[in-house]
Parts: structure tokens; C-alpha cells; sequence
């Protein structure tokens, strides 16, 4: 397999909705165009931000024939296969590859408690169900198992995945990751999760970036990769402080915590800024209101992602 | 809703499998038989100890199908309707309702992150999807939330919930729910989900419990039920010491931790008594082996539960 | 050594303070009094209620040397050896053993992290070092490692511990425990830290129970305790639904969280009755005010613990 | 106060032990002297890796006596005053401010659950028993809490600390400090504990570094922070990437986890390059022996770090 083009910003999609919690497709695709415009190198579907667990399969197939359409091959498409195990993993594996996708993301299994042995032979076993590259997804904060380096390697060099989205938030281990990659002939593709610290993962070596705020910022990560590739790290790491400072937003909640905080933070921008036409949410998650929405779109004003003149947009049309 | 009759004793079903990781159907039956006969006040089928995480939705129809077959109304059916996030929960919940159950049980939303806000309205969106009984399953080792008392409450109050399916291990939450409850009527059936201290939680008032040792050993528990309700509290605590030293079988095992230790001995000790054909697993846990099985097989002679002069049974026919 | 003295009801003992942070010793004098006029079977000083963690090595040697010319051998007094390693523990031990104690009660190593190697070999070299009576005190909240039972009843068996003092929670463990010390031949004494059930620990065969909440109401633990004795486990349950309930009053604290919340909880209890002058709390902890206050209060009136016609206390004197 | 001294390479200063587990004096000579010529910019005694866990209060103070002795001004000197909750670490204070001294290094409270007002609370106390500069050490796999950085701002403005040890592995969070320190003024000095992605950090701003693995190459990581000041990032991250490969020599361990694994790896490694006289360690920790020990020569090796032609040390003198 050809991986060099899973490599760069590949920003996980959010999704707007309308008020009635259903997909706003004119939207959708305008954050899509925006994204590509900006030169994002890939984008990911179906991830945590993508609302993947928050929908049934059925409106998991709709966001993921639009999403296609609209994308309609000018960036590599990478798609969440997230379930609680095994099996229904590779159920969703075989949904999904009825459609025109690059790749593939999968957790280690969740819910029902294993250990490193049926992690690794829950990546094993979905391998034998597709010939679409795997990337396997680092994320304890949901699955509460911290994918182990070792197995990793191991993965990568038996060809089973093709890359890691790490969101551990562990970048020891992700550096450690990255040189055993490297001496290893570099067999995966190696994407940081991370909003904040990417400068330090690019500075490390890491193969690109997957930030649910460049959804917000597309242009700024985009220019980021391009200083990273230019060897230009005063300016990777000046970029990276606006958007540092831009991720403030998901620290000022009051409302709520986690999902709704952070991804609805991130709808918030999204509407005050004019590309959603509301920060509505999936159940049980409610949109952010009042004081949250108002110190949202004054970070938005402060890093100049909004015409300072504008007003608060307040209510949904 | 007459609430009296989910009270007692209340396995989770253990599903036994062929070696090819599919349904054993005439095991499935014996198991099922064996367990009513013995006296149980319910069963409970897709819980996590019912494999509900390994196995496809074309699956948990299979089993429920099946299961409610087999049972033909002898004693109430209750029915897992576990998925990750809320909308997901309603298109089981929606499976599910087409076939003739007595209750649901559903845990808070898993995987992506949430606060009690967001536990609280789960509870409700589901409520407003279906008429029968919901309890609530507290399930932190799974789940990674502790169900507040507070809410559970207000669900119970406000008839959202009919019960709760206690595992979280919190006895002293689980005790100032019992009072609670009490105080506001009793609008719920509190189950504890041990196995080893049933015997407190009947003495500080439990409705019942809902144990997994309970598929290897239905007799004691439902004797031990009989001995609460008969203020023999003794001979409770005796009974419960049996199947405290009985549930040591999921203590040795060496060969992997959570769910492949637990439930893959309760399928290693049916397999040992006759009742399954074989110990296997779902992928991608596999199946104990070698002196884990010695150590289960060694356990049961102990307790009187094999015969034995019996051999180990070492392979599956 | 005759290990039968350390059985029964045996309160860790909370420490009034005047307004300043010193010790109040009338009070102190008048709780201690109190607790073995209603009939508890000895003393537990410097445990964690006993504010080990937050006094000076000054200071515990002055609430020691009280303590004993107090108590004045009515009861076996148990002590509190606790510090951060294996070396200053048994320096705690050297400076505690010049007093006429019965028993010394330690923890596995805090801060820095070790494994269970460190944690055995730890309880080893502390033997070394004395000869009285040695408890391990199981208490994860505040050492972060949960105590291994294997571990515990191979010190048992060896004569390096005499007994447990189990404020894990894991009321499972603990049953195990219970049994396999039994089957030894009882080298341990084994109390368990809860407050709320420790009806199912008697039932399960504990020996006896370390309940902070024993200082505010002793003479229902030793009633408890007495019913249990004597079988009667209506009571036992009666008497446990009672104290269940008062210590409802630490669930309702609004100003704080941790020992704050718990130990100034029985504070603040032992002030409204009259037993201390005031609530006050060590450095950096606050004493509980207002609401807090009143919701105590309330709490209190209900389980009659106060007369309902006597005024909030709400200054100190 | 003139906090410009405290920047750049700050090791956390590890103890050589003699076999009886007494200091070892002409080793602790030797490697101080080691990284004071190797150009390191201060030196933090009596942290976690300084043992200060381990050690009775009357070697604490023999460890900072010939300390100061040995430094004699060359840097500056930085000194734990670790210990469980703020009464004693104020009595820590005391003994240490004896000494000359340079900063002071303080942790939450920990072993007491307390919550953010206490730990607030905390370090306003501990100023006012001292005008040494005093540093907020963030250390949450000892301490088990996150210092947060609202708080840790608010200290910092008040003057209550005058820099941070962030040992937290939480890089979003420094960042975020480290942006907000620099709107305020620069009131702090802000130091990172890691070793691996120390790059990082400084290419977001960080004042220095506290790296336990300096100990072992003191050279590499002055030569890394002399880059960063020039702006050669190409140079600093290579730098990382032999001190990352490094590190991994506490990766191999398999005998023990925690700090013996850790520190005793870094004692192992200065003991196989004859800095140090042996690997032993401070009870209940052993040193690491056989594999452990090979696999670290091997790592020390493969990285220059040791003549490959020498033989593999194995018994102490």
C-alpha cells in the first residue's frame, strides 16, 4: 500500500446539525469545502468528534455518503469503524467498505474489559476482514486502555495497521513510537491527536496531525505543516501559540464536561463564525448557551477569527 | 406496572458456544432449564456477562429469539439494551420491544465522555421510547461512571427507572439507596449485581440479586434467597461462604484478566459440570486452557459441585 | 500473642481542636471517655481521622501521650504509625514504641510508587523493628494501592501482621480474606473501616469494625456489635439502617470534598451535641460552616441524636 | 526576588548508595561535580528521585549538609521539602531554611484527600513561614492530584510561588501555563520534568528543564538547552531523539515497576559507567539485578555512553 498521502493535517470532521438534531447538509458541505480549500490533507469521518457514538448506523451511513460526495476524491478519506468489540467492529468494517474510503480507524475493544492479549487479537482479526488500510486509534480517554508500543510495532511491521491516531495524550510514548517506527522502516503512518502541542510531535517527527480545532482554523494548521516542512520552527511554534490560545474555548465551560464541552465548543466557533448555522447537539448532549457561547466568541475575537463588529449571533434561525 | 414479580434471584445468562464460536442450542436450553428449575425468580439475557459487547445485532436477535423461546413465560425475561450513546440505546430498545419481554436494562452512555447532566436526560429520552420497565444498570467497571444516588432517585421518583442493577460495588451507596428508596415508597426494584457478599446486601434489604456464579450454581443461590426471606440469616451467610469459596475460580486465573477471566470461568466450570460442551469464547477473547482449567476443575470438586472421581474433561467433542 | 483483645468496636479517634488548631484536651478527655463508657473495645489514635497526615511529629507525640494517660489502660489502644516510606515508618515506630501502646497499625509505602514486591518486603522490615501487634492498614483512598490478599495472609501466616484494618471497600476481597484466615487457623484479627454495612462484615465473620462515625454514636456500634454477638441480626440490620442514616450527613457537604467533607462532617456532629467546643479542622482544611452546619444539625435532630427543641450552635465559645 | 538564575538544566539530583544503603560521599562528590562541569544550571535535592520519600528526617538533613557543602555556590540549589500535609511540610521548611539554600520545592498535600481549596490553602501557608523562592512541584503520580493552572496563575501573581516543577505529563495544560505566565509578566519559572520531549517544551517557551536522566548525561541535555537558546531546533530535537532512546533503558525493566524501575535504572546506568560505586537502593526498593542490568549496559552502550569493549560490571566492591 501506497501511505504517504495519509500524512499532513487530516482534521476530524465535526458535523453541524440542524435545530432538529438532523444533519444540516448545506453546512456539512461548506465546512468540508472550507477545510479542503484551506488545503487540509485528509479528512476523518465518523471519529469521536465526528459523533460517531452518538448516532445510529443508519445516520452513520448518511453522514458517510454525503461526506463522500461532497469530498468527491480531492482529499484521501478516512472513516471511523468505532464498536464496542470485535465482531460488531467488523460489522461496521463491512458497511463502511461498500463506499469509496482510503482508510479505516478502530479503537482497541471497549465496555467489556480485556487485557493486551485481546487487543491485540481484535486488530488481527479485523484485518482479515478488509484490504483497506488501518489506522488504530489511541484514545483511553474512551476506551480506557492505553494502546502499548510494543504492540503497536508489532502490528505494523505484520502489515495488520497502517498508522496510529494517537490522542493518548502520553507523548513520551507517542516519541518512542515515532523512533521505533523510523528504525523499522517507518511501516505506519503516525498522526498526533493533539490540538496544543502538535509543534512538539511535528519537532518529533510525526507523520501529521489530526486536531478537531482545525475545524475551526483549518488555514493556520495547514500553514503550521508547511513551516514544520519548511524546517521553520519559530514560526510552527508561533502558529501553534494562537491556536493554543484558540483552544481556550474548550476551557471555559461551565455548563457541561467532556463532548459537550469540548466538540460543542467547537460548534459554538463554528456558528459564530457563520460556517454552522447552530451549534446544535446530539443526544443527550445539549447545546452550549449564555456565558459559554459569549466567552466562546470573545476567544474567537481576541485570536481574530471574527470581525470584532460583529454581534453575538444568539438564537438558531 | 406491578414491579413484584423482578424480585429473587435473577441470573444473567451465560451463553454457551460451539467450537466454532457459534450458539450451542441444545446447551442453551439445558442451561436455561436447569436454572428455572432450580427455582430462579427471573433470568437476564444480553447483559455484559451475556456477551451483549461480542456480538453483532444479527446475533443478539439470534440469542433473544431463541432465549425467549426456551423460557416460554415461565419466569420474566429481562433484556440488556446496551450501546454506546443514547440514540443508539433507542434503535435497540426499538429491536428489542418486538419481542415479548418483561423489562430493559440499559447502563449511562459509554465511550464518549459525559457528565450527570448528560446520564440524567439518557435516562429520559429512553423512558419516552418505550412503555416496559427500565432499570438502570450501574456498571462503572464497564461504563466508567457511578450512577449518582441522587438521580437514581429522581429516575425512580419519577418513573422513568423501575429498578436498578447494582455492580458497581459501592455497598455504601447501594445501602443509602435501599433506605432511600424505602422512604419514597419503594418505585424500584434494587438488585445487587455480587456474588460473593449477597448475603449483606439481602440483610440491609435488597429485592434480589443478579449473579453471573449463579449459571454454575443456581441451587445455592435461590436456597439462600429462600433463607433471607425466611429470616435465617445463618444459614444465609453460610451459603454465601459456599459460593464465596466457589467464586475463588475466577481469582486464579493466570492466562488473562476482565472478561476472559470472569465469565471465561463460569463457561469453564458449565463445561466442567456437563452443562456446556465447550468453554469457548467470543472473539477476540479465547477460550482458558491447561491449569486455569485445572484450577476451576479443582475448585468444583472442592465444593461438591463434580464428582470426583470424574476426569477433567480436556477437550471439546 | 493473645490477639483476642483487638476485637469488637474500636473508633478512631477524632481530635477536637480549640479555635486556634490546638488541641482541646477537655474535650478530647470527653470523647474518649465517652466512647468507653458506652462499651467500645478499644481505641485507634493517629489513624487517618486522627489527623495523622496533617501534625507535626511534635504534635503526635502530644495527642499520644494524652491519649494514653487517658484512656489509662481501660482498653487496648491501637496506633497509627503512618508516614510516606518503609525508613520514616519505622522511625514513627521507635518514637511510638516508648509508649505504652497494644498495637501499631501502618500502611503499605505513599508517594513514591512501588509494586507489590515493595509493598511485602515493606511490612517485613517494619517487624523487624518491634514486637507489638502490627496491623495493615488497607486504605487505597490515600495509598493508592489496594493491599493484595494473598500478600495479607502470607504476613498473617508468617507473624509479620496480627491483623487488617480494611477501609478498601472492596467488600469482596474482604470476604475472601475472611474465609482464607479462617482455613489458616485465624492468625489475623480482622476489622473492617466501614461505617454503612458493616452488618454484612459481621455476617461474613469480621472481628470487629473501625467506624469514625463511632464518635459520634458509639452505643449503637456497641450495640451492633452485642446483636451480632448475640445472632440477632434483625438488629444488627435495625441498628445498621440507624447509623447508615446518620452518616448520610457527610453526603450532604456543599463547601468542600474529601477529609474536609468527612472528618469535619463528625466534627461538626460532635459540636452541635456538645462533646467538642467547636469544628475547627487542621491546616489547610477549613471548618464546615452555614448550610453544612445546618444540614448536620438536621440530620442529627432526625436520628435523635440531638434534642429538636435545643438552638443551632453556630459560634465558638 | 531575582528569579533569573533558576533556567536552564536543573537535574533532580540522585543518591549513590554504598551496599549497606548508606550515602555514599566520594560518589555523590563525583556526580555533582559531573554535571556542574558539565555546564547544568542548578541542582534540585531531596526530590522524588532524591529519595526524599525514603529517607528518615535525620538523613534528609545529611544528604543537604555535604550537598551544600559539595555545590559551594557553583549553581543554585534547589531543595524538596516534601512531606504529607501543610503542618509538616512547614516543618520541613524550618529545618531546611537553616540551610543556604536557594528555592524551596513543595507538592500538594497528599495521603488526606483534600480538594482545590486546600490545595490553594496549602502553598499560601507554606509562604508565610519562609521568603525563599518557592516552587510548586506537579507531580499527580505521587501526589494523585493535577495542580490547576488557574490556581498555580493566581499563586504566581500573588507572589505565593515563583515557578512550577511540571513532572504532570499533561503538555496541553504547560502550554496553556506557560502562554498565560508570559500575558502576566513572566511572574514564574517555568520548568518541564520530562526527559523525552523536553524539545518541546522549550520550543513552547519553558524556562528549563528537570530531567532525572541529566544524572546519567548531563552533557547532552546542556548541549540541547544551549541550542534551543540559539534557535537550532533541528539540533535540539536530535539531541532529544539520542536522550529519547536513552530513556528507554526504564522501559526494559521486568523485575520490579514504579521507582525502582525508574531511578534504579538511572543508578544502574551510573553505576555501569563508574559514576556511581553501585545500583543500591533505599528500602523496601532492591536494586535491579541480572537481565535488568544487561539490558541497561546494552542501552548505555548502543548510545555511546559506554566504551562497548568494556565489560558488563556485576558485583559491587
Amino acid at each position: 500500500m501506497d501511505l504517504s498521502k495519509f500524512r499532513g493535517v487530516i482534521p476530524p470532521v465535526i458535523i453541524p446539525l440542524k435545530a432538529d438534531r438532523s444533519l444540516d447538509l448545506p453546512a456539512f458541505e461548506l465546512t468540508i469545502n472550507r477545510m479542503i480549500e484551506a488545503g487540509v490533507h485528509g479528512l476523518f469521518f465518523l471519529g469521536s468528534s465526528g459523533e460517531v457514538a452518538f448516532v445510529t448506523d443508519a445516520e452513520r451511513k448518511q453522514i458517510l455518503t454525503e461526506a463522500i460526495a461532497i469530498v468527491d476524491h480531492r482529499v484521501p478519506v478516512l472513516v471511523g469503524v468505532i464498536d464496542i468489540e470485535t465482531n460488531r467492529v467488523i460489522d461496521q468494517v463491512k458497511r463502511v467498505s461498500k463506499y469509496d474510503v482510503d482508510a479505516l480507524v478502530a479503537t482497541a475493544p471497549f465496555y467489556a474489559l480485556g487485557g493486551p492479549y485481546e487487543n491485540e487479537r481484535h486488530f488481527r482479526q479485523i484485518r482479515k476482514c478488509t484490504d483497506l488500510p488501518l489506522f488504530a486509534y489511541d484514545l483511553p480517554v474512551s476506551v480506557h486502555t492505553k494502546l502499548d508500543g510494543n504492540m503497536l510495532m508489532a502490528l505494523g511491521e505484520d502489515g495488520v495497521i497502517q498508522g496510529v491516531k494517537d490522542s493518548s495524550g502520553d507523548d513520551v510514548a507517542f516519541r518512542w513510537l515515532l523512533l521505533e517506527n523510523e528504525d523499522a522502516g517507518h511501516p505506519m503512518q503516525l498522526l498526533t491527536g493533539h490540538e496544543v502541542v502538535v509543534d512538539g510531535a511535528y519537532l518529533g517527527g510525526a507523520d501529521g496531525s489530526v486536531p478537531g480545532l482545525a475545524n475551526v482554523d483549518p488555514h493556520s494548521y495547514v500553514e503550521q505543516w508547511n513551516a514544520a516542512q519548511a524546517g521553520d520552527w519559530e514560526k510552527v511554534a508561533r502558529i501553534q501559540d494562537h491556536l493554543a490560545r484558540l483552544m481556550m474555548m474548550t476551557r471555559r465551560i461551565t455548563s457541561t464536561v467532556g463532548f459537550g464541552a469540548g466538540v460543542g465548543s467547537f460548534k459554538t466557533a463554528l456558528w459564530q463564525m457563520g460556517v454552522f448555522n447552530t451549534n446544535q447537539m446530539r443526544e443527550p448532549v445539549q447545546a452550549l448557551i449564555e456565558d459559554d457561547v459569549a466567552s466562546i466568541a470573545e476567544i474567537l475575537r481576541q485570536q481574530d477569527m471574527i470581525d470584532p463588529a460583529l454581534p453575538l449571533r444568539e438564537g438558531w434561525e
